[in-house]
């Protein structure tokens, strides 16, 4: 089936150049699913911010494909950890273009956290789901680089919510998989491992010495790659001492360090440390820096390189193994993120540890010196990287969002679902208003009642049986509080031989009554759970604990019916629907359960001060 | 203790004059309470809406009560049926006067359904708990004006709320609780009854005699009196026509109409109708219209009257009644609403049916006629109104006001409870989001393997256990549909004896597996709930189910643990608590069980049609 997809990137988008400091493996994702997707048929809109005021707001970018330029905070260039400021003017431009348009799409895919939040609006207000690529964790870049990530502190919480609200999300590799369970607690079926792919009309094997030739190397020497974004996780500095190392065995080998836009501040300063060390090392004609160079001539450095060196100190994903495979250039990889997949250690390549030099090193001029060894890694790359290209990867995204789609039989029962929740949340708000200070009293009391040393007795019928089980559970066993002992709370309705040795010999009408009779003392206190109020065996247990000198509490719903009359405290949750009002009654009993364990367990640490405080005058 | 409340009086103002159509018994009530409470040491806001462009938005009234202004609307005065469109900027501006002025009330007390929905959102953003008095009901208007009701048609369903939002409902009369009950199914232990009061300074016997020169009245004749605003429901014409046959038989009789500002097109066009029904009952010279008359000669013209006669078609409360029973005048009045409450027939006086004008007539000339009887209710009445001053009234309202509150101790309390009730409601929200698809697919499924003739077992432990019973309770019995079959279902944790035995001899963590393994048949349904997803047992049953062949499905929290791996259908609540997610899960309960009996009512209705078809197709 084809479908109208929208795609969310609010900081990348395809238009962009490559190789800048914010755009880079995001950007070639989107351009590329997005291709293969409308190549299957698909209609693409891709919705990104408006970085420059003379862009148009609707370029058709490709057959299929339009991208979409939302105006959201200044129309310039701005580092990504800066949108989120602008986020929610970005939320309300996309909203409004998808209204005006009458834009029906049966799926959004988001990529990076700041389209997730807009893909989750997106969702509640027009009810489109959606499938997330987070290409970065927040977690994850905090753990590798602390203080230095300049997004806001509600980042992690925020990536939590949508994991929550997304159909699917997309983990790149294992490792990715792998964060997500441990640092956001992921439902891991709704995880699904894709990993990113490379375009094999830009990559594929080109003879050695043609390509140094187009580059204008030397062939004198070897060369060995680095390329990539110009930043300080990427690890250059580990390759270039490595290859300091490497040099003294291997005097014909040369570093190529391709990426880097010297005309940017920051880049042009990570230029400057790592021309330095170079400096310090004493290679610095022995590294050749190219600074960024054209998407067309990639293929060429992978293939003038004996081999792809890549060694950052942490990496989602990493295109670049990908495409050195893809020209039968073996790489050597830190064993991180998702180079641990891509790359097969022994088999396409080597996996070394990030910021090690010596072992860097050491592969190097092992792989080097063995020619057999490469050979093998080569072919075994070519061979190994076909799984990866971007056509596969997006038929797997394709399968992915057909599981997301709701058939046409289905959404009907989607919408009365999702009705049917929001219902839920209104009486929760309602009742939060009518029933605060009525659940405040009755804690106090059953506290008063506890202490006392009294008992508790609950009952209901049907649900409001299992209900009352739930809440004596809670009671006799625990609720949040571990270590404290059991308090004496009995369900009436718990036990099937007295309720029917009763009802069959005497009639239904007085199975609790006879058992408050039985147990109750004065000062206990009886707790009827009842959505109307009015059934004959509640009643006859309410009356027979008045007589006792039991206290009475009840748990109702719609005008609290008969029961109110009989109630020391009547808790009647403002609803008519009798699955509602066991919905609020369910946490009323939590909201029992957590004050009644609070107050109890500081009035035990009271007395404990108490014995203490006596012991000490008595001494 | 002294307390600082706010009565909110959205269209009665205790300023405004008294006797027009639109200020009547509402305007006395809040001036006379407010008084009152005002004289025990409160303080006492009342918040109206500024009806002249030269109001100040504060005047202090009286020691201790303020009438503030608040602008909503045009400043004029405006028919009441006109004020729910102002009505939320009402509220906005008393919010804002009130945060402006740091305003911490106690307690808000509103007055009619208008400054209830002011109320509710000053509860939902002050915390500042509240009473309500209706004055009105609109499903009673309704009733009894049908069509002529110009309010919005939302009045009813705003009132339940209000109804429900409240700490407390002021009812005016028996009738009014019952209405409250009948129409609104208020819960009963919410509502109190206090009625309205006179003041006693206003109202107290004077002279027949020297009432009458007071007033410049004939003293030849006899005068019945009709008091109040000159509106068609007050039944005035009833009494005109009672008049002219009691006529035939007390010639000197004369009938006193006070009310009404001809002022008015709508007072003068209720006069017209009035005076046409005199000329054509020739009673013209007999009955004699006095209009609006001033708070101060009222009791004159009770005092000057013989009886007091009151045939309203419905009367919410009525405080005419009282204040002629405290000028020693006896009343006949309907049978309706607080009139039924304040006459005691037969005792201080005689109630009749309303718009009955032959027996109104037959109890006129029956009390002219006889001195001893009007004597005795006299006395009766002087004694019998002296629980309904202002003064008592006041204090039972005080009384009321007391339990309303929290104490300060509780207050801390309060706002965890509604915290909680909130994350509640935001939790079902995003569950909304998150779970439709889900459950969709789950229903369908439990559809098929019911429609097959298998069956669907159910487990958990502890609260989950309870939440297992309640499910196979609805399913077994019926959700919300009566007239069904029973499904297959069971839950595996509800008997004991196989629960201890198993447990007992073999170890808790195969007491599911083991069933699973007696009951499972290729093609039935597993159901395990768990917050965790990593409770041995539940696993064990999973893993045994898998191999039988049984169709898995979990109800999951948090990330779902080690369940997911098993489950062909996972539902996960978006949530790490856990008591939160076994309310959510509670609900997808009963979405489940609502979604399963609609459909399986359909198809058993499709096979009714089939079987039907197909017996057309033989014969």
């Amino acid at each position: 089936m084809k479908k109208r997809i929208a795609f969310i990137s609010d900081h990348a988008s395809p238009l962009a150049t490559l190789g800048g400091k914010d755009s880079g493996g995001q950007n070639v994702y989107v351009a590329e699913v997005a291709m293969q997707l409308a190549l299957m048929g698909n209609q693409i809109d891709i919705y990104t911010r408006c970085e420059h005021p003379s862009q148009e707001e609707v370029v058709l970018w490709k057959p299929n494909i339009r991208v979409i330029h939302i105006a959201a905070g200044p129309k310039g260039i701005l580092p990504k950890e800066e949108l989120y400021g602008h986020i929610q003017e970005f939320t309300a431009h996309t909203i409004e273009f998808m209204t005006a348009n009458q834009l029906r799409y049966q799926l959004v895919h988001a990529h990076f956290w700041l389209s997730g939040m807009v893909a989750m609006e997106i969702k509640k207000q027009l009810h489109i789901p959606f499938v997330i690529t987070f290409h970065a964790l927040g977690a994850v870049r905090r753990l590798h680089q602390g203080g230095s990530d300049k997004f806001p502190k509600i980042r992690e919480k925020i990536e939590k919510d949508i994991i929550w609200a997304a159909e699917r999300v997309i983990a790149e590799c294992p490792n990715d998989l792998k964060d997500l369970i441990q640092h956001y607690q992921a439902p891991q079926d709704k995880i699904e491992i894709i990993p990113c792919g490379f375009n094999p009309t830009d990559f594929h094997p080109i003879d050695r010495t043609e390509a140094k030739e187009k580059l204008g190397l030397d062939s004198a020497y070897t060369y060995i790659l680095q390329l990539g974004r110009m930043v300080k996780r990427k690890g250059i500095d580990n390759v270039i001492e490595a290859f300091s190392h490497a040099h003294h065995a291997l005097p014909e080998l040369r570093l190529l360090v391709v990426g880097g836009n010297l005309a940017t501040a920051e880049d042009r300063a990570e230029f400057d440390r790592l021309h330095h060390l170079c400096i310090e090392l004493k290679v610095e004609d022995k590294v050749i820096f190219t600074g960024q160079q054209s998407r067309d001539l990639l293929r060429y450095y992978y293939a003038a390189s004996e081999l792809f060196i890549t060694t950052p100190w942490y990496e989602p994903f990493g295109i670049t193994p990908l495409e050195s495979m893809a020209c039968g250039t073996p790489v050597i990889g830190a064993d991180v993120g998702g180079i641990s997949f891509t790359v097969r250690h022994e088999d396409t390549g080597l996996l070394v540890a990030a910021q090690q030099p010596q072992q860097l090193s050491a592969a190097i001029v092992d792989l080097i010196n063995n020619d057999r060894k490469r050979l093998k890694f080569s072919v075994n790359s070519l061979r190994h990287v076909k799984s990866f290209t971007w056509k596969v990867v997006s038929e797997s995204i394709a399968q992915l969002y057909a599981q997301c789609l709701p058939q046409d039989a289905e959404k009907e029962t989607i919408t009365q679902i999702r009705q049917s929740f929001l219902g839920s949340s209104k009486t929760f708000e309602k009742a939060a208003e009518s029933l605060a200070l009525g659940i405040a009293r009755l804690s106090s009391k059953m506290v008063s009642v506890l202490h006392e040393g009294k008992k508790i007795m609950i009952c209901g019928n049907g649900g409001s049986a299992a209900e009352s089980q739930h809440f004596a559970a809670e009671l006799v066993g625990r609720f949040e509080i571990p270590q404290r002992p059991g308090y004496p709370v009995i369900s009436l309705n718990a036990d099937v031989a007295v309720l029917t040795a009763w009802a069959n010999d005497f009639g239904y009408e007085s199975v609790f009554a006879r058992q408050v009779q039985a147990l109750g003392q004065p000062g206990d206190m009886l707790i009827c759970l009842s959505t109307s109020g009015n059934s004959p065996n509640i009643l006859n247990a309410l009356k027979e604990a008045s007589k006792a000198g039991v206290i009475c509490a009840n748990l109702l719903g719609k005008d609290g019916g008969e029961a109110t009359q009989f109630g020391d405290h009547n808790l009647i949750v403002p609803s008519d629907h009798t699955a509602r009002i066991q919905e609020v009654q369910l946490h009323i009993i939590h909201q029992l359960c957590a004050l009644v364990e609070q107050r109890m367990a500081n009035l035990s640490r009271k007395n404990e001060h108490f014995v203490i405080h006596n012991k000490l005058i008595a001494s």
